[in-house]
């Protein structure tokens, strides 16, 4: 084979408000690639499958001098981010060709790695479609499973509320706290998403856009633990509509993220209900629940025992479309980019 | 003995902002009794000698209608809070005349109570004077023992910030949190108040109002606990110096309670950082805890061992007074008024 076209997508330009495709990432066709002569100096050659386009990598695009607990994206570098690939050739001997890995990729076609750092081998056993590995299979699926585990403390008869519950985390959380004998009820923001929220057995599903979060809250409430995906004016009604002892899950404050963070007035709630607030890294929790996890919910997803959706953006050049998606919540489930077929 | 004059606080009026003396509350001097006359009706004649005043007291004057875990203060009724007294005649068994009493008491001067209810029998064989039961070794000092242990996971080598530093709760916190080996820092809105913080053994002590807290924290951070007793400002400075897992025990934000609520405009550093934050009701934590706070408390602050101080408010009609000084902070210590001597 001659050389090919190793498209990547490069980090542009620093956002003020919501990232913009062509300009906060742009996708650039000037690399090409011989994948049969690359020199691959002891590592392997790698082909992107899938990509993920997650809700926290809006805190990438910053100025890299600005401190966080992920790194920044670098200009004029891929991204990267979760996915999913396959080699082509390898000269590691614990890897060969065939073989699938999941983990932290650049988002180029085809990429060269050293070693497996930040990459693990996918049996899938299950025969998952491979998006589904960066998906309710991944970290997503990970931060649902692994934090509902760690934190909701839930008890058969309370009450949750999980806001953007058709998301890849929400929708398993909702699934997760039904199993616990919950009540349970979810906001996101189409009717499209509430149909799904409820086939996921949410006993109150509504649109934040055309119905009041608070109303429903007041109605339904009080709660017991709130899943935050999105914070801002959610978390205040979930404040407001807080049981004593509530547990309030903080996954997520999406709303802020891209107008410099959503104020919180009624923060005081925390004192006067006895509320715990956790903040979680899912990484955190991995050594204690990573092998549980692996164990049984690539099985469940298979068997159709739970349910979960995508939303596949066709295409590497798609990304930067997908990364205004998802920060808008106009994509209708977990955003996936296909950047190419085995 | 003849009639005499049964001085009283009554709520007259629910205040806007800060409560006003002689608006939010009156001094009420229009009932007499008779001490040696008044019938007991199977119960007890009470006599108050020292009253708490506290921060939580601002949220209890609302309308009565608006929800929250305290009960409202009632129009033209006695307000009441945490008391020390003495028994003057008893027809209850269990009660009998000398007996201390602590817990709830109206402000009253004198007071016929028909059972223990709210109160607890004070034997005090470490001789503090009575009204250090209403701070140190009482509410106050058991906010900050039983949080401190339930919620601080305090390591060796750690860094805490404390906020209000000087007073019952933050002083105690303060030689708590030196006591287990960390590196304090703590604030307050006095040089007096900063010099006793220094006595209690903080490492870095500074006051707010003349030095910027996000500057002291920024050099002397990142912190790992933060005994968050103001909100406001302070906490945002908190959430920016917060080390990953850092944990912010919520006794109180003071600093809102005037102003209905502080907005916070950084709480997304729960999610990035992975913090957890514990609000509590000490009433909650009493039962774990209660027993071994009598058994080690008051005899370290008999011995010295736990430094204390108080500002105490000579006479009843000082309510309205203390009340707003602890609101506004002006108050140089535990406020207590002294309602009678033995």
């Amino acid at each position: 084979m001659a050389s090919v076209t190793n498209g990547r997508v490069l980090f542009n330009s620093i956002p003020e408000g919501f990232p913009e495709p062509g300009k906060t990432v742009v996708y650039d066709t000037s690399e090409n690639i011989d994948l049969d002569t690359v020199p691959l100096n002891g590592g392997f050659l790698l082909k992107t499958l899938d990509l993920s386009i997650d809700p926290y990598m809006r805190g990438r695009m910053r100025a890299p001098e600005k401190k966080s607990y992920s790194p920044p994206f670098l200009l004029n570098q891929p991204i990267d981010g979760y996915g999913v690939g396959v080699v082509l050739r390898s000269e590691l001997p614990e890897v060969k060709a065939g073989d699938h890995l999941y983990g932290f990729f650049k988002h180029v076609q085809y990429d060269v790695r050293t070693n497996l750092e930040g990459l693990s081998k996918l049996p899938n056993e299950h025969g998952l479609s491979w998006s589904v590995y960066v998906g309710a299979a991944g970290m997503p699926g990970k931060t649902a499973y692994m934090a509902w585990k760690e934190y909701s403390q839930a008890k058969k008869g309370e009450t949750v509320f999980v806001s953007a519950g058709a998301g890849p985390v929400g929708s398993l959380v909702i699934q997760f706290a039904k199993a616990d004998g919950l009540k349970v009820i979810g906001s996101a923001g189409s009717d499209e998403k509430v149909q799904f929220m409820k086939e996921c057995g949410a006993d109150v599903a509504f649109n934040y856009k055309t119905t009041n979060t608070k109303e429903v809250l007041e109605k339904e409430g009080p709660i017991d633990i709130f899943w935050d995906n999105v914070g801002g004016e959610t978390l205040e009604a979930a404040l407001e509509a807080a049981n004593v002892n509530a547990r309030f899950i903080e996954c997520g404050m999406i709303s802020g993220y891209n107008s410099g963070g959503a104020p919180i007035r009624n923060l005081f709630h925390v004192v006067s209900k006895s509320i715990s607030m956790h903040g979680f890294i899912v990484s955190r929790l991995e050594p204690k629940y990573g092998k549980e996890f692996y164990e049984t919910i690539p099985h469940k997803l298979a068997s159709g025992e739970l349910k979960h959706r995508e939303h596949v953006f066709d295409g590497l050049d798609k990304v930067g479309e997908a990364l205004l998606a998802v920060q808008k919540g106009t994509n209708k489930a977990k955003a996936v980019v296909k950047v190419a077929d085995e």
